[in-house]
């Protein structure tokens, strides 16, 4: 923040460390070298002690990567919007967004049951939304679920994206060459399809899936 | 297949290598010892051979891991049911089974367009069930996007439980307890609607989850 350089010396020798701390230096790993970096050893060579030290802390790198996905959950704003939908959307969209900021975090939601505070905070928003759009109880406790894995889902797409080495319209501009190359006879559908399946941008496709979701949940009750 | 010892000296003192073996040798590597042992280093000394000899065959892990994700999409039998609905259903099924069987393999398609012949005739598969369904063409090409990301998402899902140290029964005691000692001013919903968040079991929310899907799809077309 200050334009003044401050002298090495000038600091203490050592932050004092504490779990938000190490979670802060975690993310910051993740950011500057992505997450095959993102080691206890190296966390600790951040805060210039051992990886010992650590684990006073957190159990294991699992257990910080479970820790740095909760504190991104807890920067999600409140959602904003006239009707119950446009709240609910204004939420996936920010926790697909927080979740996607950093590369590997949205991996970590993927095969757990998300407890952590603020990710239950999250879950209480949804089940309090989707009750006010009339889904029943039995079948919210499983709409917030599937929604949970969709917004995990399109979260590490996009970080996959974000980290990809290859620029989206090189990218894309592959993909469609390949499609273009298909032969007719095996991939039928494919090939008359072309157009259809690469139309529209990400956030066009993203905004009909949340509310072919919606939708779908809306018209799908459990019992 | 033969009940008689081989003797080390009776084999080739190499097995001849190709796109296939490799293929299969990573397989195998997955399945023994996990994503983190899956190196070029690793799968070239089960092969008895150095890296170097692999890159003739493949690029780098990312695409041995590409094409191990393409080979078992391979697997996938062509569905049977008496409506393109129930034969779209077995279609998911088997194929979250199969991105599933392999740990890691389901997140190789997280962030990336399915390319590969065996998913493009996937693709193929669900596009022409969805025709069958009446869904239009624009609408389509998105759905069958979306289905994939579901069938992505449902996989790794499945993997990570695959591969959890904690028995099935353990996590989820842990997590019920976990819930059960929630403060209800601060989670509210999720205290209220404890019982509905742990009712039924993953196959029955997954089948509840593609009926959401196929419902959401058939009631929102794109144009």
């Amino acid at each position: 923040m200050s334009a003044a350089p401050v002298s090495r010396r000038a600091r203490p020798a050592k932050a004092p460390l504490s779990r938000d701390v190490i979670i802060e230096t975690g993310l910051r790993v993740l950011d500057q070298d992505g997450l095959a970096a993102l080691t206890m050893r190296r966390v600790a060579q951040e805060l210039d002690t051992g990886a010992a030290s650590l684990y006073v802390y957190v159990a294991n790198r699992d257990d910080l990567m479970a820790a740095m996905l909760d504190h991104v959950l807890g920067t999600i704003p409140e959602p904003s919007g006239a009707t119950w939908r446009e709240r609910l959307t204004a939420l996936v969209d920010s926790s697909v967004a927080a979740m996607s900021s950093h590369e590997g975090l949205a991996l970590v939601a993927l095969g757990a049951i998300p407890t952590g505070d603020n990710a239950l905070v999250l879950i209480d928003r949804m089940l309090a939304l989707f009750a006010e759009g009339g889904v029943d109880g039995r079948t919210n406790g499983w709409a917030v679920d599937l929604l949970f894995l969709y917004i995990t889902a399109a979260a590490a797409e996009q970080a996959a994206y974000n980290t990809k080495a290859m620029r989206a319209e090189e990218y894309m501009a592959r993909v469609k060459q390949r499609l273009a190359e298909l032969p007719a006879d095996r991939y039928p559908m494919v090939v008359a399809m072309r157009e259809n399946l690469l139309a529209g941008d990400g956030d066009e496709r993203a905004q009909w899936a949340l509310r072919v979701l919606i939708d779908g949940i809306l018209a799908t009750p459990v019992t």
